[in-house]
């Protein structure tokens, strides 16, 4: 599979870098020279600094709402510069362009890869490449060859190997528990957890929901709802959020806050 | 009216999601899988959480300035899930999109409503609605229908009724008196009160500026001012901003921290 | 030079107006109104409050990395309202429209100005200028008319004056030695100096990097390293950035938080 040839192909960007510095302007002028009609569109630059998890998290989620043929370029780089490769990853409907650090893990446990490659082709960056910025320099030329046509079989070879995701698995505990982890804490202090909904429904089966118990920061939730606004205000509650994930939430308030807690914080579900 | 139909119809959003979260890209997403010609433009998303005064206001001085045939989307969504209505509205020059929760009052002050439509036509919705994020599943699909030419009559029925701003307007004191709000505070720590350029002169008719005199916070001004510029460093003044509402600033300085107030304080305005 | 004609020249935007208010966003709807084909790209809004050099500092780090002709609009604006100029200039590649306060001077540090204007065109300007928003009235219609091909002599007369750069520039000190400034911390904390790469090789000469000695906050640097990934973790190290600059960084950590200083902080070097 290509992108598609038309004008336009979407380049999606996924940053550490803040929004108050030149970096990510850098990229997208890198990609607009290369690739005039390309539109690129901001998943978030606001991953915390070399948060290689909340980074693949935020791209995970948001990567399978876009286009067909959408090109993701992921910059999380905290070994930008030493012998870290650089891989593009092809999964049934998008591309991918990322340090292979173990983010793209992360976007692979929701759209598996059919086709990995190390870049190397390198008649393909800029002519200068910094030490300290492959995602300008590298990774951003070679999103814009692909939405402009250059197969990816000419950005570098396959190679089956990658770095696997770094956020653990639900961990099976004795007495049908399982233990959980907060993956990130949104905007509004809700708290998501590494459990998909899919995946609740098929270890709680039957009982799905009638015997629900969370307890995470000392404190036991019983209540598994639908939306905020069936919860009482201040209430501490469960629910699946917008991406599927179990997240704990505070109506009209933080549960980040009223829990005092975070990203890998534990949980303990009981069915 | 209908937008136009030429490549590129222009769609805004404004919401209290932030820029670290993927529900923005998520919805940008949504909308470029259906419209892949829109123009997507950012109004905020830095809107403070379930802000439904400031995420109207911000839209009310923003889409004024924007191309005829603008779609534009708000989401401050605090009853995302309940039973509250999403409204689409047609004003002269814009389309609107959002729950019905009084934020749209703040834009109507602005342009007043043609017609009002319950959006109900779940068929141009995703194909699953998440109880938690209508902005998505519901309101950018349907934003980007318009965009594509779907007749406005196609997403719902006319209503008349829609929740007014909570915004107070102002409130007639005796002796030529009127009690003002601020609105919010922005980034410079301006004050912006609940008055517009344009009232003020009708109020104060010939004397317009001559005695003008504003109590906030423990202070008294007594200078009008025409720019920053014309006040002296740290000097603390009133002007009408470039939105056309009174707002309170300290030149080189932020008024919201000298005074140590914002949304919601009260000012006294006498002629 | 003129921009080219095609559709969608690109406008970039560089102020200090942050995301949370419309201002942002009605320069870009003002922008489209005129040019609807015009791609726009934030540099940066995040801007230090009034802060001429941080503002003119990322738009000198980011433009070189545009397509030839794009036009950079800058409005890190304290005088607006004021007598102070706004100015149009073209360098060998790119247009800049800004007001005249010296944060252009660090962008013709990078590419030196081969044609100034003062703009003064108000009929191209909105039938309403704000005293306090020439960005919006002025600089957008202006950014926009050029982007559809009106021509740069149109928009006002040439001039040979502008406020200069504010940045110091390197200090020659007794002994082989440099006094050096932090222009500005970025988002990971590293401290950019106000020394280029080139200019380091010029001074150091057949001597670069074996003698490094920088002095900054009671430290002493002594290790000039190409990439992050060289230093040990918590090291605090120098290296040449993506920019060119001489950048004080610790890997895995923060310059600026372990030094405990920021923009315009002193640093001593020695060859």
């Amino acid at each position: 599979m290509q992108p598609p040839r038309t004008r336009g192909s979407v380049i999606t960007l996924t940053t550490d870098f803040g929004l108050k510095d030149p970096y990510v302007a850098s990229m997208k002028g890198v990609i607009l020279s290369l690739a005039p009609e390309a539109r690129i569109v901001d998943i978030s630059h606001e991953v915390p600094p070399q948060g290689i998890v909340e980074g693949g998290f935020t791209l995970a989620c948001a990567f399978p709402h876009f286009p067909k043929g959408t090109i993701h370029v992921l910059v999380v780089d905290p070994g930008v510069g030493t012998s870290r490769r650089l891989l593009l990853a092809r999964t049934e409907n998008h591309f991918f362009l990322a340090p292979d650090n173990g983010a793209l893990g992360l976007v692979f446990d929701v759209e598996p890869p059919r086709e990995i490659r190390e870049i190397s082709a390198i008649h393909y960056s800029r002519p200068e490449v910094s030490p300290t910025f492959h995602g300008r320099d590298i990774l951003a030329p070679a999103a814009a060859r692909l939405a402009r046509g250059t197969l990816a079989s000419h950005l570098g070879d396959p190679t089956q190997e990658f770095v696997p995701s770094p956020l653990p698995p639900p961990e099976p505990l004795e007495g049908s528990r399982l233990r959980l982890r907060v993956i990130t804490a949104d905007r509004f202090g809700n708290l998501i957890l590494n459990l998909r909904q899919q995946q609740y429904h098929e270890l709680a089966g039957a009982s799905s929901g009638e015997r629900f118990s969370l307890e995470i920061a000392s404190r036991r939730i019983s209540r598994l709802v639908r939306t905020y606004g069936e919860a009482a205000p201040r209430e501490l509650v469960a629910l699946f959020n917008s991406s599927g994930y179990v997240e704990v939430a505070v109506r009209e308030g933080s549960a980040a806050r009223t829990l005092a807690c975070g990203a890998g914080a534990e949980a303990i579900l009981a069915f």
